[in-house]
């Protein structure tokens, strides 16, 4: 199942730019990690909150394919994320809660972790499912 | 002004890593832009939500950098963007609007805008300012 | 129209319990206000944010109602709000620009003014059209 | 404890109008309820989303009240929530979780349950620390 989610993550050019990789799945979502590294950094020499903002959508959107075995499409509505602590080495995780499966939009919420497992960031994503081809 | 923004912003990795570019100053914030390429994609071939919410993050501090005329140093608090419009080619625009510039908390509202100027997507982003050194 | 709208909000109990009024309607949007009481408050003794929640929730809601002239149910998605300013005596406004009318999702931006047409708080609030009856 | 706590949301006008209630203190935050009357109806004559909204934004801020031990005052400085059912009787609860408590800002995290315990909405609240008079 991992493998297959891996190969999924790696079909998506910007997923694959940062490096996201699918470490675990769970009963209600799933887990993704990126390994920090120089060009993920902002000026502060800290990892980009736009990286952890495209770590916490990619997971709720691996989380809902997980969810409907890959038979629904869906596409990011909102996002919301906030950010506690500044992440400067080594492997930043994020764990989605498929909190909402509805007919229509589809809720994630997100707990970011840094290296240490300190709760870093925490995000709320929406995806609309879209009809099937 | 222009050209010592884009220098900035080409000192910080992920943001040079992603292409970003200061488009214009504005008296109450700033624009900035990015140009598609393959590698920003999601799987649906159009740019990935990750990308427009580095942008807004980006748009925001880049603002509070002008504002501030470089000396207050800021941090990335929380953000939120909604995304109306899936963007699949040209330039992707981020415009900039500080409405609030407190003593501890900066917040810029950010229109994102397609290749055909079309409202694609809708930000707040909030900053906290960190002492001086 | 303004007197039919404010007939519609009457019809609303908790907006009635609140005293919410249209003041104003807008090409692209509208404006409702409410005057602080005493009720109102919080410990601090300045207006609730839960209020001015409601407010912006509202505006959203009449804007929508407005833009389709009554013949589309909408539901609240979900809401984000900042606050600048305590807000402590007289009128307390919330403008509302409809920003995206799409077949499903409609979106709002609202700035939220206070007595002395300060701005107060910003918000971004997502309603789902309802299928018709 | 918890009655001290009630005693507090009973001097906030606007929560004693909506009639929230401390149901009970965890480790980590706090639950508030408030029970469902026609007055705190919307049009569909559900629960208005701007009662939802203040009842996380109160859970949050009396969860930092009560893992302060009431000597450090706050304020919101901004909230995000979801809304995933509508809410048509009994009572509402609001259970806040506090997972970030730094220095300036706190944040929490508000689970909405409503009457069959069915989670009926999801909230991120932050507040900022106030320095002590």
């Amino acid at each position: 199942m991992r493998q297959t989610l891996n190969e999924l993550i790696a079909r998506m050019p910007f997923n694959r730019l940062l490096g996201l990789r699918v470490a675990r799945t769970h009963r209600d979502g799933i887990t993704i990690e990126c390994t920090l590294r120089e060009e993920l950094h902002n000026m502060a020499g800290v990892l980009h909150g736009g990286v952890t903002a495209t770590l916490a959508d990619a997971a709720v959107g691996m989380a809902i394919h997980h969810h409907f075995k890959g038979v629904r499409r869906a596409t990011t509505v909102e996002m919301k994320i906030n950010y506690f602590l500044p992440i400067d080495h080594g492997k930043v995780r994020a764990r989605a809660h498929l909190i909402r499966t509805g007919s229509t939009l589809c809720v994630g919420r997100v707990d970011i972790f840094d290296a240490r497992k300190r709760l870093a960031g925490a995000a709320l994503v929406t995806y609309m499912l879209l009809p099937n081809a």
